[in-house]
Formats: structure tokens, C-alpha cells, sequence
């Protein structure tokens, strides 16, 4: 099984469903996975309901999205409507996709978190009103069904909690799905060519990273890059060799990472 | 396995699920199908887009909403929201839900309506622009083998056409469904008691009534009741042998419903 995930921002979303039918072809392939984002989608609903997306910040810099009541109300329906839009054009395309979040058959099953502590101006916050969480644990079984009988499992936000629905971080659910799968190579795609020396300038990519030398990235990624790099890094401790990024914008969005022309990780 | 649908008005949605859960746990009970709308959530998410909803009449007087472009992506959006939270609702309660729209695994196979004919203000207009559709075909293998894995298919609109997603009728969906699994019994739930003689006076309940009647209820029957009361003709066409409709509202609106305690039609 390959295991896809396709960011939320800007995607040619044809030429990832293309692909992936070439890849269904191509006998030495056993199935596909695939994730999906809906972070730009979300934002867009998100500002027309009146209730636009607020980011935090957490001690250590990370960046994120505060997931209050109404905001994981948003994220859902952003993220499902999405992940239906995809299943469509997959449908389009031959490919019997079935999307689901990570809350259906409990594909997806995390701790919802207490609290959060956000950096604001200098000072630390408590934050209670989130619905927000890690996977700790999925649903091989239902995964490994849908694969063995044809279908292309099209998964997405928001995961299950015994406290109800949570917002998790696809980057990291990849990695727990390639330890609980057992998968060896994982592809990212993402609105840039890949990881990028300077996030100005596309043509600062950087072509190969050593897994030894993530923790150093960290230190210099900037916004989102820097919750890849975690999700990475768990991957590699969860048993992935290789992880290919690529351009979800690209004429070839897959082809083109499993070629190595954007990012390759090992 | 017995076939569920609850309506996308009022809706006791605790009092349905522990319902269904002791369902479950009678073991002369095979599994069971549930399927819900989402009506009266997608009027409100219209109406905050700044797109209300828009109801039609055809020529032989049945009302329905008109789904244009931003209309189907409204209700995709309402509809697989409540399919969440559904979901969301039965894991709480230890109910391994799986929530899919009729494009998932196509599920719900349908042809779209090349165009409506409308009547307004005495006269008989085209419409082209609009995502409707009726269903031909389910993905029976796909239920069965949910239902036989222990999980509890959670099913809404949209269905698929092969010209993309289309909002399809879930009456007329639950009969094409009843055909296809050979199933001879279906709860309806709504919000009212049941079939009533006067719509306005809730003491009108009608206890019984035989399908050879059902002809002549169209004739008296006011708004989404003349779809119910058509899909109920399809659903005894396809070999269903009871149909009972209940108050989606009552504290145990499926338990009631078996009991009698709205209209059962045979």
C-alpha cells in the first residue's frame, strides 16, 4: 500500500487523481491510500460564517489553528465537503473511492486535549475551548477491507476522542497509519516544490534530506513546514524508509515526487 | 437488517440511537441500515450563505427544493455535517458507525434529471441548471459487508450520477435499497405522529392504513408527506411488507414506531 496525503491549499486535483490511476495499474502497487487537507477551503467558510480562523501559537513556536466549538463545526463541513468533491472526481475518473473522516468505523481514534498553552504578546495563556487532539490508534482492519476489495480509501478530519469529534494533524495520523499498516514510503504533497532553503524563493529547493538532519530543519522551517518535519520525523520512528514531497499544483503531482523532483527524505 | 430513516426535521437524536442499540443487542435482528436528511439544517446553513433555499412545484403538484450549483454544494456541506455528528452520537453510545454518502463506493448510483418542468404562477417553465437525480442502483455487497463486520452504515445524500454528485430523494432511495437488499420491513421517522387525517391537528393520527389506499392519500396529502406516501408505493412495489412511520421526536421514536404507536401501513 502507498500512503498519499494532499495538502489543503492549492491543488491540481485531477492530475493527483491521474495519477493515482496509473499507479492502481501498475500490478507492482498493492492500493492506495489517500488523505487529504481543507485548511484554505476551511478558512474560506470559515471568514463567510462570520467566524474567522484565529492562530495560536504554542510555547516552542508551533503554529496552529484554534479549534473552539464553532470553529470544529466549520472544519467538518469544509473537510467533508471536500473530501465528497474528491470522492466525485476520483468517481469521475473510474476510481470507486469511499471517504471517510477519521470518526466513521473509528478510523482515526486520539485523546482530545485538556487544555492548550499559547504564547500571546510575550505572555503564556491557558486555553480550555478546544477540540483538538492526537490518533493514537486506528482502524487497520477497515483500511486493509476497503484496499483488498477495490475501493480507494479517501480519508480525512475530523478523528473520534471519547469526548466527541477532534481536530488532529494529518501529517502526524500518516505516521500512525504507516506504523499500524506496517507501509515503507509515504508521499506529501504541499503547495511548493518541497522543502524550500528560503521559503521566497522556489528555486531553493532542497533535493535530499537525511532523516538524521530533521531536528536541524526544525529549527529553521517556518509556519506549516514545521509540522511536516514532526510528522516525518514520527514516520521514520514509525518504520518509513522514504518520504517523497512534491507539488500539488505540478501536471504530475505523484509521478513527479516518486521521481524525486521535489523533496525525497530517507 | 432492518432499514431506518429519520427525517431532517426535529429529531431526537439520543432517544434514536439507544434505540437502535437495543436493537442491536436482540440478537433476532440481523444489523441494521440507517439512513437521515439533513433539511432542516441545510435551510439554515442557506440562509446564513446568503443562498435560501428554494422550493419548486411541478406540474402535478410536488413540491421540492430547487438544487442549483451553490445549492448542491449547501446541501453537501449540511448533509455530511449531520452525517458526522450522527456518527459522532452513536460511538458515544458504543455504536461502530460508518457514515457515507450515496458517492461513496457509489453507493447510491443514480442518473441526473436533464431538466425540471416547473409551474409558477399558473405557468410551466424549464429549468436546466439543477443537480437532481433519482437512484437506479446501490452498492449492496458494500452495506452487507458493513453489516456483517459489526459496523452500522450511516447513509445521506448526495448520491452519484455519472455526471457527479445529484441530491436524490431519500424515501424513494430507502425503497430502490429494500429491492436490492430483500428486505420486507422499513421504520420512517418524522416529525409528526405519524400519517395525520388534518396536518394541523396532531390527534388526527391515522393507526392504519392499507397499501391499496395509498393511491388516494396522494390526492389529500399536503407537502413532503406525498413524497413519503410515493415512496412507500415504491418501497411495497419492491417487496417490503410493512412500513412504519413514527415521531422522529418521541423518546423512543424507534421502539414506538415497531409498537404501532404512529401509522403502519401494510
Amino acid at each position: 500500500m502507498l500512503l498519499i496525503k494532499v495538502g489543503g491549499g492549492a491543488v491540481n486535483q485531477q492530475g493527483v487523481v491521474k495519477d493515482i490511476k496509473s499507479l492502481n495499474s501498475n500490478s507492482a502497487r498493492r492500493g492506495v491510500v489517500f488523505v487529504h487537507g481543507a485548511s484554505k477551503a476551511r478558512d474560506e467558510l470559515a471568514a463567510r460564517l462570520g467566524h474567522p480562523t484565529k492562530r495560536i501559537t504554542s510555547p516552542n513556536g508551533m503554529v496552529s489553528v484554534l479549534t473552539d466549538r464553532e470553529a470544529l463545526d466549520i472544519l467538518v463541513m469544509a473537510y467533508s465537503f471536500a473530501n465528497k468533491r474528491w470522492v466525485e472526481v476520483f468517481q469521475e475518473n473510474g476510481i470507486n473511492a469511499v471517504g471517510l473522516s477519521g470518526a466513521d468505523g473509528m478510523l482515526w481514534q486520539g485523546v482530545r486535549k485538556k487544555h492548550l498553552i499559547v504564547r500571546e504578546n510575550g505572555r503564556e495563556r491557558l486555553i480550555r475551548d478546544t477540540w483538538t487532539g492526537k490518533v493514537e490508534k486506528i482502524n487497520a482492519r477497515l483500511i486493509q477491507f476497503l484496499v483488498e476489495s477495490g475501493y480507494l480509501p479517501v480519508l480525512t478530519q475530523p478523528a473520534i476522542s471519547s469526548e466527541g469529534l477532534i481536530n488532529t494533524d494529518n501529517d502526524r495520523n500518516l505516521a500512525v497509519m504507516a506504523r499500524e499498516l506496517g507501509e515503507r514510503e509515504l508521499v506529501v504533497l504541499f503547495e511548493a516544490r518541497g522543502m524550500l532553503k528560503d521559503i521566497d524563493d522556489e528555486n531553493s529547493l532542497i533535493r535530499e534530506i537525511k532523516k538524521e538532519d530533521l531536528p536541524r530543519m526544525l529549527d529553521f522551517a517556518e509556519g506549516t513546514m514545521k509540522k511536516k518535519i514532526l510528522g516525518a520525523q514520527e514516520a521514520f520512528q514509525a518504520g518509513v524508509k522514504t518520504i517523497y514531497w512534491g507539488d500539488s499544483r505540478a501536471k504530475h503531482p505523484i509521478r513527479d515526487a516518486l521521481a524525486g523532483r521535489g523533496t525525497v527524505i530517507r
